[in-house]
Formats: C-alpha cells, sequence, structure tokens
C-alpha cells in the first residue's frame, strides 16, 4: 500500500492530495473484455488462496478503481483516464460547447490562499445535440445496448459462467433476479425503470455501475467538507479511502467555501459516480439566507454542476408547501438538510417549492447530460416517534408523480428512503415505495431501527439496511459512528464502509443472488481449515482481521496454529471437528450419514426411556 | 468513575482485581421495594436531564449492580451483600451442608503463585431438603409468588404505572406481552415453562432477572480465561465491566487452569446469573483428552459448581451418537466446544452421549440447587453454508424432547440457539423452536447474517439477533469483535455488549414492548432541542457519544450550539427546523396541519398540470 503524493500544478498551493494505493492482500486486478463492445474492459478482483487449499481464487466485485491496479500510475493532478470518452463520441450524440465560465460564488467567495486551486486539466463539457436525450434509458427504450451496458452486465456476473445455474436458496419477495446477468437484461431493466446506471457523459474517467432491485445490493458513502472542518485533500483522500473498502458510489455533500473546485478534484479521480444536493451550494451562493435562494440560481447551479460530470442529484422536489404543516407536531421535525431549507423558503414565501414547480425545466437539464434523479426524501423520519409519518408518505406520494414526469422526459430516476425506523416498519416502506414509484430503485439512508446509540449509529442502521436491502433496496447509503455527532473521518469513513458491506452481502445472501454466497463458503473452508491468511485475506478488511488474531498471537508460527486464543489447542472445536471427521473417515460414517438421511430418525431410545 | 483496588487479604497474592465504580454521568441508583415481599430493593437507574426540558428523569433498566451504587464501598476480597439470604431461608426447604472438598484438579493442579488465592469467604453450600425442588417453576407450579418473582416484575415495569396502557405500536408474532407486569403474571410465565428465573440457592448475592418471550430481551457477555490468555483479575473486572454498559448475565468460560477459584471469584462479586459449560473444567481435569471424560467426572463437577451457585448450566445432551455423521459433510463441522468434545467422546467410545444417557440424573442434582437448564447447541452452523441443516434440527428435537423431562422434574430450561444464518432462514428457526420445545425460552448466539467479516462479527451478529429477537427470543448471546480470531479483551467487551443492547432495544421497540420506546423519545427531544449532554447522557454509551462530538467541536460553548461539525451552523436541519416551527406558529400551521390530516390530500395542482 503506498501513499503517493503528487507534484503540485505550477503556482498552485501544496495541498494536492495523497491517496492510498496498492492492491489489497493476496489480490490481483483482473479485466473482462466485453463481447458487443470489445473495447470495454470491466475490472474484477481475485483473491488467491493457498494452493494447499486447492482451490481458485475467489472472484469478488471490485470498485476501488485503477488505485488498486499496480500497472496504473496514478498523478491526482492528472486524474483518471477517460475510460468512456470513445464510447460516447461514438454514440454521436452530443458535442462539446464553451462551459459555463466558474463564478467566484461557486466557491464561496474563497480567494488568495484560502481557494482551492482550480484543477489543472480542463476539458470542454459535453451536452446533448437537437434537444435529444443522452440517457441510459432513453437507449434502453430504443433497444440500444450501449457499452455502459455490457460493461455492468460483466461487472454482476463476476466471471460465473452462463450455465452454472444451482438451484436459489432465497427468499426475494418477487423480484426478478436472473441466473446470469445477459446485456439485454440489463437493457430492459433500464428500460423499465427498474434499474439505473449513473453515467453523465461528462464524467468519462467513470467505471460504470447499476443500481437496481435485480442486480446486488450498492452501498453509497458519504463526505464532504462542512464550514466547520475539512479540506479538499481530505476529502479526495476519504473518496479513494472509502471505494477501497468497497463503496460503490461517493456523494460529496459539502458546504463551505470551494464547493466547486473540491468537487471537480474528486470527480476527476472518482472511478465510481458522484452524487450531489446541488440545493447546498446554490444555498452558498445567497449567503446560507434560505429565503434568498432563487430558481434562477438554482437553474444554474444545475448546470455547473452538469459540466463537471456530477453523476446524480438529489432533488427534494418533494417537500411541498402544504406537506409542511404535517412536520410541526415531530419529534424531531425535519432531519434532512435540503428538505429543510426548502421548507423554510416555502413558508417563508408562502409558495410552492421551485422545484416541484420547475421539475420539468430539470428534467429538461438532466437529460442533455444523464443526470440521473435521486428524489430526495427531505420529509423523512429522523427519529422513531416519527416513522412512516402522514408527512412521509404525502412526500413518498408526490415522488411518485414525479417519477413518471422524470421517466416520460427519459431522465433516470431512483428514491430516496429513510431515516428512523422501528424494525416491524420497515416493510411497508418497501411495499409502499414499490407501489407508489413505479419499481423505481429504493435508496436509504439505514434505516436506523432505535434512537438510543450515538456513537454506534452505524450498527442501529446496519440491522434497518440489511432487511431493507433484503426486501428489495437497491442502494444503501451508509452512515457512520459519527452521525448525530460530528463529520466523519477517513477512520469513520472505513466503518462506515465495511458496515455497509455487511448489511448489502447479508441482503445479497437472503435474497438468493447467484454466487454471492461463493466468498462466506470460501472463507468458512479457510476458517475450518486454519488458513489463517487466508481467512484474513478474504475478509472484508484483512488487515484488521489479522491485527486483532495478532493481538493475542503474533508469531508467524501461529498462522498455521490449529487454534486461537479464545479456546487454545485443546478446546478448539475446529480442531476437535478434524479429529472427528478422521475418525469418521475410519468408521465409514458417510455412509452411515447417507443412511440417517434416507431413513429419517433412527429408532433410538430416548433418555426417559419412553421410545 | 473510581478504581477500586481492595486490600489484599493476608498471605495471598496481591492479584486482588481493581473493578470500575462510580455512577455513569446524569444517573442515580432508586430502589423500588416489594409489596407482597416488602424486604425487597429492585434496582432502576434515572437519568436526569437539563431543566429547561421541564422532563422527568428517564427510567432505564439497570443490570449494574452495586457497583454504580455511590452509597455502597465495594471490597471484592468480601464480595457483595447476600441479598437473597433471608428470602432463600424463609422458605425453609433447603439446609446447609458440608461442601465437596476443592480437589487440586478443580483449578488443573495450578500451585505456588501460578494458584489464584481461594476466595476469602467462605459460606456452607445449601441444598434442598428431602428430595425437595427448590427451583421458581416448582414454586409457581406450587402457586407461590417468591420474592424473585416480584423482584423481576417490578424489575421490568421501570417505573411505569400501572393503568399506562397506550395503543400498542409493534408486531410481536402472537406473544403475550401485558401492558403492565404483575408478579402473578411472572409467576404464570414460569409455571408454564416461557420464562426461567436463573437464581441458584447458593447465589445469594445475585439481583434476579428473568428470561422469557414476553418481558424485555436480554443479553448475555461472555468472558472466561483461555490457556493462552487473560487471568482471574481480568476477568472480574471483565464481568463488572460488562454489566456496567448492560449485560444481564454473565458467561464463565474459562479454560486451562484456576478455573475452580476463578468462578468463586466472579460469583462471590456478581450481581447477575453467571452461566457455565461445566464440560470445559471436566475436560480439564482428565488433562484435554476428551475420551477420558466420564459420568462421574461430570456429576462431581456439577455438584462443584453448582455448590458455589452458578445459575445456569450449558449443556450438550443433544448432541447424540447418531447425529454425528450428519456433520461430516458441513463446511465448518461442529463450531461448539461442548459439542465438539462430546462427539469425539462419543465416536471414540461407540456410545451414546453419557449427557444423554444420565440426563434424568443431572435433573436431580440440578433440581436441588434450583440450577436452570441452557440446553446446549452443540450442532449449531457455524457458517452460511450449514444453516438449519439435518444436523441442526436433529439436535433441536431432542433439545425438546430433554425440556419435557427436566420440566417433569421442576427444572427450569432455557434452549440455545444458532449461529451462522442468513437472513432468510432466521424465521424458520424461530418457529421450529417455538413448536419444537414447549415455548422455553430461546437463547441465540447472533446469528451471524453473513461469514465475509472476522472483526466485524459483533455487527454481522447483530442483524441476526436483532430480528431473531423480534421474532420472539428471549436472550442474545453477544459476539464481539473479536470473534473467530481470539479472546475479547476489555474494550472488545464493552463494544460487544453495547451492540447487543441495540439489538435487544430494537427488538423490544419491533414487538412494542410498554415503555421501550420511552428512551428514544426522550433522546430525540434532547437531540431536537440541541441538549447535547442530554442527548449523550441518555444514550448507551454517554463517554463515546460526547467523545465523537468533542474531537471536532470540543468547546464548552459548543455544548449548546444549535449544529455540529457535521453540517455547521447554516445547514443544520435540526436549527432550520426551529426557524419552521416558529414560523409555523405565526401562520398557525397546528391548524392547517389538522386541517390537511382531516380532508386527507389538499386539491392542489400537480407538477404536470394534469390536476
Amino acid at each position: 500500500m503506498n501513499q503517493i503524493v503528487p507534484t503540485p500544478p505550477q503556482g498552485a498551493p501544496a495541498a494536492v492530495p495523497s491517496v492510498t494505493t496498492g492492491p489489497l492482500p493476496a489480490s490481483s486486478k483482473v479485466y473482462i473484455p466485453g463481447t458487443l463492445h470489445p473495447e470495454i474492459r470491466v475490472p474484477q478482483r481475485e483473491i488467491a488462496v493457498h494452493p494447499s487449499a486447492g482451490e481458485p481464487p475467489v472472484t469478488v466485485y471490485d470498485a476501488s478503481g485503477p488505485y488498486t491496479d499496480p500497472a496504473v500510475t496514478i498523478d491526482i493532478s492528472a486524474g483518471l483516464a477517460p475510460i468512456r470518452q470513445g464510447w460516447i463520441s461514438a454514440r454521436a450524440d452530443c458535442e462539446p460547447y464553451a462551459a459555463r465560465a466558474v463564478q467566484p460564488a461557486d466557491n464561496g467567495f474563497a480567494n488568495g490562499a484560502q481557494l482551492v486551486p482550480g484543477f489543472p486539466v480542463q476539458r470542454a463539457p459535453l451536452r446533448a445535440r437537437d434537444g435529444k436525450a443522452v440517457t441510459q434509458l432513453a437507449y434502453a427504450r430504443a433497444g440500444i445496448i450501449t457499452a455502459e451496458m455490457e460493461y455492468v452486465a460483466i461487472r454482476e456476473n463476476l466471471g460465473r459462467a452462463a450455465a452454472a445455474a444451482g438451484s436459489r436458496d432465497g427468499e426475494d419477495f418477487g423480484a426478478a433476479i436472473p441466473d446470469f446477468v445477459t446485456p439485454e437484461f440489463v437493457c430492459q431493466e433500464i428500460a423499465s425503470g427498474r434499474a439505473i446506471i449513473p453515467a453523465n457523459i461528462n464524467h468519462p474517467e467513470l467505471e460504470p455501475m447499476i443500481i437496481g432491485r435485480n442486480f446486488s445490493v450498492k452501498i453509497n458513502a458519504n463526505m464532504g467538507t462542512s464550514a466547520v472542518t475539512s479540506s479538499m485533500a481530505e476529502e479526495v483522500d476519504k473518496m479513494v479511502w472509502s471505494i477501497r473498502w468497497g463503496a460503490d458510489t461517493v456523494m460529496d455533500l459539502s458546504t463551505g467555501r470551494n464547493i466547486h473546485n473540491t468537487r471537480e478534484w474528486i470527480l476527476r479521480n472518482a472511478p465510481v459516480p458522484i452524487g450531489t444536493v446541488p440545493l447546498y451550494q446554490a444555498l452558498e451562493k445567497v449567503g446560507g439566507i434560505a429565503e434568498d435562494l432563487t430558481w434562477e440560481i438554482y437553474r444554474d447551479t444545475l448546470i455547473e454542476q452538469a459540466e463537471q460530470g456530477v453523476d446524480y442529484f438529489t432533488i427534494h422536489a418533494g417537500v411541498r408547501l402544504h406537506y409542511i404543516p404535517l412536520t410541526v407536531n415531530r419529534v424531531t421535525g425535519i432531519v434532512s438538510r435540503g428538505g429543510s431549507i426548502m421548507a423554510k423558503w416555502c413558508l417563508h414565501h408562502h409558495r410552492e417549492s421551485f422545484l416541484y414547480e420547475n421539475f420539468a425545466e430539470i428534467c429538461d437539464i438532466m437529460r442533455a447530460y444523464d443526470v440521473s434523479f435521486s428524489l430526495g426524501d427531505g420529509l423523512r423520519p429522523g427519529s422513531i416517534a416519527d416513522a412512516n409519518d402522514a408527512a412521509q408518505f404525502a412526500e413518498l406520494e408526490t415522488l411518485g408523480e414525479l417519477t413518471q414526469i422524470a421517466w416520460a422526459k427519459d431522465c433516470q430516476v431512483m428514491i430516496e428512503g429513510p431515516g428512523h425506523v422501528a424494525m416491524h416498519k420497515i416493510k411497508a416502506n418497501m411495499d409502499k415505495q414499490l407501489a407508489t414509484c413505479g419499481e423505481a430503485p429504493f435508496y436509504t439512508l439505514g434505516p436506523l431501527t432505535t434512537d438510543i446509540a450515538p456513537g454506534y449509529d452505524h450498527i442501529t442502521s446496519a440491522i434497518g439496511a440489511a432487511m431493507i436491502g433484503w426486501f428489495g433496496t437497491a442502494m444503501l447509503c451508509y452512515v457512520t459512528p459519527k452521525e448525530h455527532l460530528g463529520l466523519p473521518d477517513r477512520a469513520d469513513v472505513k466503518t462506515g464502509v465495511i458496515t455497509y458491506k455487511i448489511a448489502a452481502h447479508a441482503a445479497d445472501l437472503a435474497k438468493g443472488l447467484p454466487g454471492a454466497q461463493a466468498r462466506d463458503d470460501a472463507l468458512s473452508r479457510a476458517r475450518f481449515e486454519f488458513r489463517w491468511e487466508d481467512q484474513f485475506n478474504l475478509s472484508l478488511d484483512p488487515e484488521t482481521a489479522r491485527d486483532f488474531h495478532d493481538q493475542t498471537l503474533p508469531k508467524e508460527a501461529h498462522k498455521t496454529a490449529h487454534f486461537c486464543s479464545m479456546c487454545g489447542p485443546k478446546f478448539c472445536s475446529m480442531r476437535i471437528s478434524h479429529d472427528i471427521r478422521a475418525e469418521a473417515q475410519k468408521d465409514g460414517m458417510a455412509a452411515m450419514a447417507e443412511k440417517f438421511r434416507e431413513t429419517g430418525k433412527l429408532y433410538v431410545p430416548t433418555a426417559d426411556g419412553t421410545a
């Protein structure tokens, strides 16, 4: 693992980010080429196990981008290779144009040493020609299988062979998960609105991914500066750190100054989709006075961010004026930043939300760049007491209505969800969202299943996230230990990502996603055979697993020991299990086991002698 | 928080444990007297909030014992006050007798400096007179409401008034949770076998607690030395530390040397039930050679431990000879220490389990002291692949059979459960256990919902534990971050306990347990009103919450700030929510909200103008 510190561009302050690079242990980056689109190269990670296992490497999904490819030289000041450029230009339906000029307000009027340097490389932004829609949805409806669609199909299969359909072990509540993902299936899922590939034509560095109920559950990591703390360098580092551990998308929720330039550095170096909440930057442009927001400033911000390449916008167009009274008796009011800002604006002006009223024009902008909607849950419940209340579901109804409008304009859509919801109310959220929003992908924040554990809300929410992922939610927005208390630092980001990888994978297993259990099985075999290094390397966080083991058994010899410090050599049940198997083989136990299974319960005396 | 280091007793080595004492922040210990039994004093914890809130203190369940009572002087060498002594002697159905002499084998032949000193205070053990059963079950069946039963009834109500039955918000899958817990209800639940009060007559220091589906979900913390690491002093400290954070019972799973003396120090200082797996000590007595175990050695160990006051025994009497072949093709074999030991013994001797064959006599021993059964899940699945397999459910059937035998002898019984189980298979475990074991309380280890995250198995299992607790499991055995990797240290114990308090409380909320939501509501109100100290103090881990907040906002003034570093002053949604409410009050929003609710959807134009 290397820390790369690139040479700063001339004239800029020396605050160029350093990021973490290098593969995870025992891991190789493998690229799978396309067939319909031979130029695509789809990354996967292969984790090798000890030769004594006699097993092939385990293939796992890899969101970490070129940073873990030892063959790639990382230069943060140059950005990642624009791998999509050829695919986009081959479609010949968009054109470069002179970008909107960056205004001082875009960076919160920062200047001098406080101004984050502009990104050294500038490209002219692309925009659709002739009023076309350049969205994956438009292509899918036209029956066109794009390079992005084939890319994600290959990505989802993780090298599984087409024919390898076993019996399905799971409960997917009526989802339609295929044994093997074809580009055609991806195309249908996009066309139906059940899935999205967030992929702005101005984000050519993106390694495309798909968000949808019939694919693996994805996770998002939130980051971004606030007025109180953090910096562009830290945020770029956090972005690379978060995808190293498995974040599938990243949201830049920066507030404060330097929002524009910070975002540019992130985007040019991001192999994952980047989401934002444009309202934050719009609010900074009016000095933090919500009442001073205008549609014109907001519209301009959408274009500014679309030109940079933001892949999805969270837009709280469902916070309507007449819903706001429904929050007045809540325990925690409105907990969404965007939702509270819009509510304040609406009340002050006593007018309908300008996001709602101008929604059609927002669609027109987004379809010209393929920015996906993440329809915001501004009225989500921020406490157990507020869950599933009238405010929350009124907004959901509106999000359903807006989904249809966006789809009519060929815009890709996902729907944001809660929040704080006790376990017995979670399924109703999923069912309602499916029914109300035409099966558009659901993207929830947790939900947290109790309020009583600030400091541990990654855990309170992992419970709800795993469950709602199982029920059909397509992407889970992580929560870190700092939730409710402060801005997450680097360590919090990692903890949040690992926790949400757990939730997403638990959901995949429960849904019976083909191939999901392969990693669990490989790790459990390694555990059972005391291949300690393999157990660590196959886990979500090899460093921590190894470190925890080594705290009590640090010597190299311990890595092949048939025990650990939990039980010691005499009491290790796995070691004893091996003894049992050796004994069993002598006795022909396998045959006994078969016979038992055939005959059912053996006629053996019960302890009280009655049978 | 004080660290008390008692003066070592004369002649003993100076390894007397130091433990953590003193109340948690803003907390008072309150004792509620009995009515039927006026001599009992039931502890509760009251957390005070800031006067500006205008709210009474929040009452929460308190398992921490006298260690958090500033009025009590702790002397680890003297042990806790024997609060139950009078209650037990008043029943006049047991008698003191000369204890079994402690053998060198009981402490693994440790001697000299390696021998943990004997506990300085020795009492003659009690045993039932005249072949009576002195179990809570026997009393309940006779319609006797014991002091222990009234104690737990008061404890479960947390000071709620009898009349305060609101509408129930939860899904309890057919449980029978009362609005208010009476001693009569407790008596009925015990008599039916649906609940147990683990309370050995030789553990007079115990603050009684109840384990049952119709009461709050409880958690257990495992600890104990292993041959590789830890010590008596560390384990006593861990026990006190674990209950400080909320462990309802503690299992001493010590292996290695000094098992007897270590356990004595723990028991004499434990206000919570202590569980053990007697097979471990029996195995140490035969030098770790499972084949050399005998019924006689085991029987003697049961008596040895019952005399000391162990409140429940995990007994793997369901690992029957003819089930062992069912594990041969598993991915992780037998992962239970006790289960693997018994399997090895059975196979080697090609004989039925001596635990199973002598089960009736085990009952006779346990009924004489009121040691509860925890019928062990020796064949639980240790990997996702092995979940719900034939081995697991064959053992469960036998546990059901053994439950009836134990009940016929007036022994209290709970049933242990898995393990590693993907989410879609969890409910089936609960349903099967209810049907098979006569509704005896279920006590699960997690379950872990995926295998891929060693280092984070407190989280992989919290997901399963919360769900199975919701479905009806009565007690959840914690899992720490060290699971699969090594023996948990003090910090791991705390993390495991907090995580499992989350899971148990999330289950209580989802079940609609009356009063459970009061703490969530109080904390959320504190959060919404920026009463930061109250938010921290009401949380499960006030120190960590405060510390996380202070990492970015450490000044005293920040404790009344209407923002934190996540969003800063301009973007804090809660602050903006307050502005909204002020605005709303001016506009008569409350009336608007009411009107909206009455009329349903207002007739407002939709964004595309169609309605």
